[in-house]
């Protein structure tokens, strides 16, 4: 079973991943997606379909209840690196930023490449150059909640060498990979878009780049089909492109639910670690997703509903 | 028509570009290439397909002839920043670094990557931490032709704001886009990989990043079907995800010219200014490229050649 909505529709989640939370987080966390699916929403029918994505992932970054923006989780050294990137479906043009530092708003940033320059990803301090030409907003440090977390971590860590391989730590210290944020959209003109943003993976190694800034990989957009954005270990979704393939999927006649359930098995298959989740929207308002992790939830508003549906994990076939 | 050839075979490119060299320059520029092609096939003999496609593009890093290691152009602020990256067909695993300034073999330290650490993509000085650590050679400065080159275009520039569209700049002084590196090889246990090295694209925007180090886009290898690794403007390859592209084409039955042609046609229509070019090989032998630029020159190497075949443009259908 499919479902579709009208547009203008939002599509939004949270990160797929184990997610073992309390029930009272859990419903914090729905809400949460709720009001970034609303806040989307507004934009969109507003503005464009690019506006929806960049204004929901804003809101989901500012929220730090994600692990993104202000929520971000912190790289082996303590430090904060994140990325972000959105494609417009309509020029097929891309903006995206990786290790920025002291930005509030990531995605903010990734709209300004998109949009002044003719690159598509920009890193590090050149990045932060551009936020700080066109005045965004800065990152004012780590959440507490983050910083302590940190501590525990780095605490366990004094036998590791500091590049041991990453699976290792992860399996040594059973850390919850995922909590990137992420939003589809299609506009009542039919445009779509796509846009993801994310803190990395707790004790990245500084420098690291997952999938979330890499088009093709953490997000995709393309008018005559559709938009899909990627959630969980970026090393696999890279090596795989989750988001273009649930794209392609699509355009060769898969309803978004088959498409993600189709790529999410594939990817699986082929890198036995590789975590991962993705959500789709077709351009005639079919939404999808799929994820290989205990939980992704996720909110949709659109111009039929009166109030966010939003779904934790597989309650529905959303 | 295809070639096919006896492995182990190794398949380099020095990018795909305008070439407006003189009779001299492009028979240096051929000598080279079929050069790099021995260094690496007598290194994917003695060892495996990623010992021959990294030590042919370390060899062509080395040569100064092209844009990347020691021959890189310099960004806008007159910086140096190198990407590169290789993916090994059996593991599926890659490897890439990106805006690397101090080091001069990127291609060995996006080795490091693929080797040492879980991640497969490490940015600016944290990848060059890796490379201290691990005492790859050190980066002596750009070619004084590269920096005089630099003056010239920077004169022009002074009534160009510094972030002014990449377009407009390329299309203002006719700047020659390409002369990234690349090679695919089959080792004689049928192993595939690719590797590919770039200074990135003439005044770009320090924190740039273009095809070169991303999977799917500037290189892909899968010992069930082949490997590619392309050239040209970096923003369009990467939202069109050249690499893997033509990969995926191998894999539903296209040889490797058609799959190349027919991914440089789709590229081309989809992004008016994607120049670009791609070289590829499948796992039996067979070789291919495409490209939509005047040249793009390269070199084939294996067990049943006595001496490299070298091609500077459309001489012969390879």
């Amino acid at each position: 079973m499919t479902y579709r909505f009208k547009p203008p529709l939002i599509y939004v989640h949270g990160g797929a991943g184990r997610w073992k939370v309390d029930e009272e987080t859990k419903l914090k966390v729905l809400k949460c997606l709720g009001e970034a699916a609303i806040t989307g929403y507004e934009a969109l029918v507003r503005g464009c379909a690019v506006d929806g994505v960049v204004e929901a992932v804003r809101f989901l970054e500012d929220s730090g209840l994600f692990n993104a923006g202000i929520g971000s989780v912190l790289t082996v050294k303590g430090t904060i690196e994140m990325d972000a990137g959105l494609m417009d479906g309509r020029s097929l043009k891309a903006g995206a930023v990786a290790c920025v530092s002291r930005v509030k708003n990531p995605i903010l940033l990734a709209r300004i490449v998109l949009e002044k320059t003719d690159h598509v990803l920009i890193v590090g301090d050149s990045a932060e150059e551009l936020a700080r030409v066109y005045g965004l907003e800065k990152f004012k440090g780590p959440l507490p909640k983050r910083v302590e977390r940190y501590r525990e971590l780095i605490n366990k860590l004094d036998e590791v060498k500091y590049w041991k391989k990453l699976k290792e730590l992860v399996k040594l210290l059973g850390i919850e990979v995922g909590g990137t944020v992420g939003a589809v959209a299609v506009d009542s003109d039919g445009n779509v878009a796509a846009a993801s943003s994310t803190g990395g993976v707790w004790l990245k190694l500084p420098g690291r780049i997952g999938d979330t800034p890499i088009p093709g990989a953490g997000f995709y957009a393309d008018n005559r089909v559709g938009a899909a954005t990627a959630t969980g270990l970026g090393e696999y979704i890279v090596l795989y492109g989750l988001s273009r393939k649930v794209v392609e999927y699509m355009s060769n006649g898969l309803n978004p639910v088959s498409a993600c359930i189709k790529a999410i098995e594939e990817l699986s298959r082929v890198f036995e670690r590789g975590s991962a989740g993705v959500i789709a929207v077709d351009v005639n308002g079919f939404i999808g997703s799929g994820f290989n992790t205990n939980a992704m939830p996720r909110a949709v508003m659109s111009k039929d509903l009166h109030n966010p549906i939003t779904i934790f994990s597989r309650e529905r076939n959303i």
